[in-house]
């Protein structure tokens, strides 16, 4: 038997919590092992009294389940205005939470301008300005209207929006169609190509694939996501297997209701040249699932995530409507050739709707091919995702990872949780350009402000209590 | 200090080879390590006179970079009789080393009175086996003339076939189109709708894809591949990303080249309808790498695997043309509902030579959900790949796994080494059912037989003695 100090062997160190300390006993010579441990964040009474509350376990399981059984299929494509009676005013819809012109980043402004000029509203960038200032438009969250827009994600009348419908719960949930990259309304960027080519979108590509996905009696997306997630795709960042999969599964029918064979090469060739085409329609996806765990009393999982370049927003599902905003951040990650973070915009877009639900960065571990694209290494991607597990209530059985023995994804966070571990979510992104009319520079990983939590948490203790 | 032998702690043993002593001491309580080892294979002597002749590392060094550097392109679509002159002769090619009609499996010779009744040579069963066995078809392997063919590989004149050039060393390799799953010929299935299937696809899928593929300039399948293994595809039982890359690439093309939008679409649909349609494609890009790296003087590489359903067959780079054969082996493996092993055939196709290249079982790293198919674990799927890495002579940067940190999959088996760790290179494959006109029962698991390999080895011994 040895004694339990035993000072003829070496001394080992376990360090909870802060460094400072583990690095002076290393500095000595002592090998030390570092517990990554951070004390709660925010109100610590209402931690306990939400964490202790078996209703709220009750309600987040609710949460949870129908968040698992939710099932959106692609059933049309119809402009904006026909399935937003809201937008048959002159209103705009944009990413993340409330926000008005004054207060808007550059790209925003840039998309403003370019829906402004889209839509015949102005007929100049001088105008638009001047038509946005004057308060004559009517802006919007995309999320009060179940659509959700990546980046800037202004959403106007004559868009052509992804109809879903939740074959479990009836819920419809929506989203413009990707536009490809480099110079897009998305980021900000309104030249004549932009427009022309969103005006392509709703004169051509728009009806074809209304066309094609009525004939073929929609389009499972929750199906071509969970393919894609076994295919190296997280489904934010990294689309290229759901897009392959997405234009696969439309060519025949696109072929076969198409206006004439010529026409059908552009739209398939339009497809096939961007790997994120999928991406708006695997969001609307995203926004049925968390939509259907929205508004279970005294739950305290996250329903909405999204960002409008200044602020962060989140909904909570026992929370209803409410949005708990703090400042967006910058975004860590890879920048493309001749732009550094002096040139980036703080995070934007509905596009955190994926993690919301459990895909995009809470997915990496199946798609460590992402990195290339956003930085850090295989392992990250592999950490990123069984980090989540700690902080969300369930995982998705459909969504399983091969490189986890098939594992579901890390599905519904948990606000209490995210407060006891003051460990935000994780989230990939692209990077905007500050400036309107530039478009992305670099793709990285960012993380929420604690605050949105912290607030939404003492605010659910409080419908508790009262 | 502690004594070398301390008999007041437990022991610990370390076994290196046989079981029986590890399993002995065990049976006592004692801890053991197993450390897997088996005595070298074959001609010890041959075997140390060419692991110290650095004349065959050079020669290796030569037919890897070769490998390496191929860069196979489909570059059009053509009727074999075509392209392959001495298929203006009644001949079959057939997957495998040569085989006579006598010795054929049961698969095989399904195939076989499936392409007399194709091509109009016999009106029934009865004549094409009575043509058989009259020896009035010339019966010779696929790989004599830079074909491969997955399971029996029939290829006969009227049929379609890719013709793929290496842009590097100007090599034209060739295969069939993939029928699709269920009753096809090259399961053995000759009923009148395969053989139907074999004239929509000789009439209409070959023509399309030919005027699509000419009109794109060619498609780049070493691209295609390298893609799909960051996709989860290991590009020889899991093509579902190459397939669905290939879909997305050729579409607009067939759209703009097709004879009407209905014929389009009827070629789209049946290409999207198939998960393994790439999987033809990929094999005679395979053939081209490996062609690539043959008849390199003293080279121990090997440039061919291949199985006719009764033996296995190996090539060796230094050996030219010379075949060295085995009994081919039970497939281990998952069976289709209502079929079990005493229904399987032994080994057949020419599709091992995606292994030889370097993809296939090779990649299972990049490809864990392959294990729902074929059984296993992702942690099987991990270790096949890892093993390979002791047997060949180098890794394709290009074909980069991101699960491994992006390392390439291990290219160019060397039979010294084979002999050496007496562990023969892993394949995964269709199980086809050992009766004529039935189809694939199942996927799995098979290796060679040692004695290719052996035989191979005294073979390149006596050429370097010589």
């Amino acid at each position: 038997m040895e004694d339990f100090i035993n000072t003829t062997q070496p001394m080992s160190v376990i360090n909870i919590g802060a460094d400072f300390f583990a690095d002076a006993i290393e500095d000595q010579g002592v090998s030390v092992t570092r517990v990554s441990w951070r004390p709660p964040a925010g109100n610590t009474v209402a931690l306990a009294t939400l964490l202790a509350d078996p209703q709220v376990d009750e309600a987040n399981k609710v949460a949870a389940e129908r968040m698992l059984a939710a099932h959106p299929v692609l059933i049309d494509v119809q402009p904006a205005r026909e399935v937003i009676p809201a937008l048959q005013a002159r209103k705009l819809l944009h990413a993340g939470p409330p926000i008005n012109w004054e207060r808007m980043c550059g790209p925003m402004r840039g998309a403003v301008i370019g829906a402004c000029l889209y839509e015949d509203w102005a007929k100049d960038e001088h105008e638009a300005i001047q038509l946005a200032e004057s308060g004559a438009i009517d802006f919007e969250p995309c999320h009060h209207f179940n659509v959700v827009g990546p980046m800037a994600g202004i959403t106007s009348p004559s868009m052509p929006l992804y109809v879903l419908e939740d074959q479990t719960h009836g819920n419809r949930t929506f989203s413009t169609l990707n536009e490809g990259l480099g110079k897009v309304l998305r980021y900000g960027a309104y030249s004549p190509d932009v427009l022309e080519r969103l005006r392509w979108m709703q004169d051509v590509l728009g009806p074809a694939l209304a066309r094609a996905i009525r004939q073929m009696g929609g389009v499972d997306v929750r199906a071509i996501m969970a393919q894609a997630l076994q295919m190296g795709d997280e489904c934010h960042n990294r689309n290229k297997a759901a897009s392959s999969l997405f234009a696969r599964q439309v060519g025949p029918a696109l072929a076969e209701t198409g206006n004439s064979s010529a026409e059908t090469a552009v739209v398939l060739r339009f497809i096939a040249g961007n790997d994120h085409f999928h991406l708006n329609a695997g969001m609307a996806a995203a926004k049925a699932i968390t939509l259907a765990g929205a508004n279970v009393p005294r739950s305290s999982v996250v329903v909405t995530m999204a960002r409008n370049g200044v602020d962060f927003g989140i909904r909570v599902s026992g929370l209803g409507d409410r949005w708990f905003v703090g400042p967006a951040q910058v975004v860590q990650g890879l920048y493309f050739a001749g732009y550094g973070p002096e040139d980036a915009n703080l995070d934007i877009g509905d596009s955190a709707i994926t993690e919301t639900s459990g895909v995009g960065a809470f997915a990496m571990a199946g798609a460590p091919a992402i990195v290339q694209f956003i930085g850090g290494t295989p392992a990250d991607a592999l950490r990123y995702t069984n980090e989540m597990y700690a902080l969300t209530v369930t995982s998705n059985p459909l969504f399983g990872i091969p490189s986890l023995d098939f594992r579901g994804t890390p599905t519904g966070i948990d606000i209490r949780q995210v407060c006891r571990l003051n460990m935000p979510p994780v989230i990939n992104t692209g990077i905007a350009h500050r400036l309107p009319g530039i478009g992305q520079i670099g793709a990285g990983i960012v993380y929420p402000p604690m605050e949105c939590f912290e607030e939404a948490l003492e605010a659910l203790a409080e419908v508790e209590a009262g």
